[in-house]
């Protein structure tokens, strides 16, 4: 029977959601559309399907406190502490390798810490696949249904083929296209949204990266050597400023002649704004989301998110407000109509050109 | 010499300022269109028309010791503390009767304590008409000249005349109109809106309510002869209870066979609603209102008031937003759109059906 690992990539920084998200308190560690964190929510989605303590997050320093403190169960040596970020080639690399000293035909479920998936059942069925193919020695990704032209992702081109092929191969990945592209991709049937999962078996993607990041393996290599010797932390930094910052789609995926691509429709999201956040948020009739010591007279579509620490709820009224964004914290208050939700970049950049470094 | 007493009505509640007016921080209370509270304003217009000691404040007793703590200058005896809210009529009748223990032929300058003037040297111009015009025994108003339709306000019709004169004689009190009839006041020219100001010697208004008004006037009378034998507080709040609560327009105005009018125009607002603060208050080059704090990208038109105690500013920030209004306390955060300011009264009672009496 195939020993299954995850590896959760929740190093990401980001300003996408001023002001919850922080430097210290990024966006996998909002809990963004319910009540639980999305790192939390990516690792009990797991439950079932990879054993709990099989379970690696790998993170930032920086974070480490917080992330370790977000989930419980967890012991620090499940972290995989990143010294400085080196996008996803050099975590997924050094994560290869840590799993494939303990067994290198064990499979590893690759996945972004923040990310919102409504059907839950449907997107175990997709794991499953997924991993029985990784098992074969196929890296497997999988590719999701678009639901319209978007061009914020990138995507991946499959191999026409019977729609009863559950795994199908890679022709191709595609990087984030125009409109007019995007829509051909969406009519051509056989392009999928590519949401940065990935299934390998961990000695597979040893030699993949051996072979498309030969800088990168060395690094790897001698954290590898250092930890059978059982001082890898003693190097840790130095190594990891010497790897190349590069992400696993361009450095590895897109070299490889064969990859597997599971089609998937399990409402996944990358909750990616405020605005995205808003329509993946429990609504009450109004269509609004808010918490309950919230007062909304005459308001729709508004999204209240109140993050202010402290015993005391203090109202929060709305009179003849709608498509709102309003989200309270310590010490900032945001408004902006959902649509806007892009423009807090707007905000953050403004806080910094005003030496207010302290507040993005 | 003339000697020139002023009442200034600062009784009043209200919630239309909801969250900055409380219960016990009605709007007289508050900076609504600059750094000044509104009574603070109204004192300081009296600056060289009358000495500040002989300017007495009418007031609630619960709001009493914030009245005091609002201004400069002021001894405890300068407060006539009413123990029940019973409307102006017994207001200044008691006010009328105090003074005029002092001096009879003194003029009382009566004001309400919550309206907001921009054209300063204009009204003390008009000031000095309607003193000279209540000294010749003439109970005597002023006229606000209306720059629109207003349904909001009573008015006042003049008997038509030379423009030339500046006291003209009140054909009679009008109620707030339809829309139909204020356009034809407008028209007609000779209709003013009533500010609730009124002049007189305490003598004269002494005798207009024991004309009008015999039971208030008996009501007073006990608490003349009280003072004089210097025992007022004793039966005050019994003698308030029995006291009629009447206006002193419907009161006695009303019922006056000759009355005065100055007609003024002089910047005059009674600061109706938060879209009135917004209108007088100090605005930016993008009509903006807000504190240093805030920082608005892409935003015209809000008005945004901090009251939150304790240092820490915390940073307010809107994009994309026009014409809100947004009012910070310690307990309670108000968005609504400038045009919605009366529905603020909706708030109110939503919390009050909550049970949250506190915050109202």
């Amino acid at each position: 029977m195939v020993t299954i690992y995850a590896v959760i990539m929740a190093g990401g920084s980001g300003t996408r959601f001023w002001p919850a998200s922080r430097r210290l308190r990024p966006k996998q560690l909002l809990a963004l559309t319910g009540n639980e964190t999305l790192l939390s929510e990516t690792v009990r989605r797991l439950d079932g399907v990879c054993p709990r303590e099989n379970v690696l997050i790998a993170t930032g320093r920086h974070l480490a406190d917080q992330t370790l403190a977000s989930l419980s169960d967890f012991s620090e040596q499940q972290l995989l502490i990143e010294p400085v970020a080196r996008n996803t080639a050099p975590c997924l690399a050094w994560a290869a390798a840590t799993i494939a000293r303990r067994d290198p035909d064990a499979v590893v479920i690759a996945l972004p810490a923040d990310q919102h998936i409504t059907d839950e059942v449907g997107f175990r069925e997709v794991l499953q696949h997924a991993v029985a193919s990784a098992a074969t020695g196929l890296i497997t990704t999988v590719g999701i249904q678009p639901t319209h032209p978007e061009t914020g992702y990138g995507y991946i081109e499959a191999e026409t083929s019977s729609k009863e092929e559950t795994v199908k191969r890679v022709r191709r990945f595609v990087e984030k296209p125009d409109k007019e592209r995007a829509e051909q991709f969406v009519a051509a049937g056989n392009f999928y949204w590519n949401a940065g999962m990935f299934f390998f078996r961990a000695g597979d993607m040893v030699r993949a990266v051996e072979t498309h990041l030969p800088a990168l393996a060395a690094c790897t290599k001698q954290l590898d050597e250092a930890a059978s010797a059982g001082r890898e932390n003693d190097i840790l930094e130095k190594v990891f400023n010497e790897m190349p910052s590069v992400s696993i789609d361009h450095g590895v995926m897109e070299h490889m002649d064969t990859l597997g691509v599971v089609p998937g429709d399990f409402g996944w999201s990358d909750v990616g704004s405020w605005l995205s956040a808003s329509e993946l948020a429990t609504r009450d009739e109004d269509g609004n989301s808010a918490p309950k010591h919230a007062l909304l007279i005459d308001a729709k579509n508004n999204h209240v998110v109140d993050l202010r620490s402290g015993d005391e709820p203090r109202v929060i009224a709305m009179v003849g407000c709608d498509d709102l964004v309003v989200v309270e914290t310590d010490d900032a208050l945001l408004i902006m109509p959902r649509q806007r939700s892009q423009d807090v970049r707007e905000v953050v950049a403004a806080l910094k050109a005003r030496g207010e470094e302290t507040l993005t």
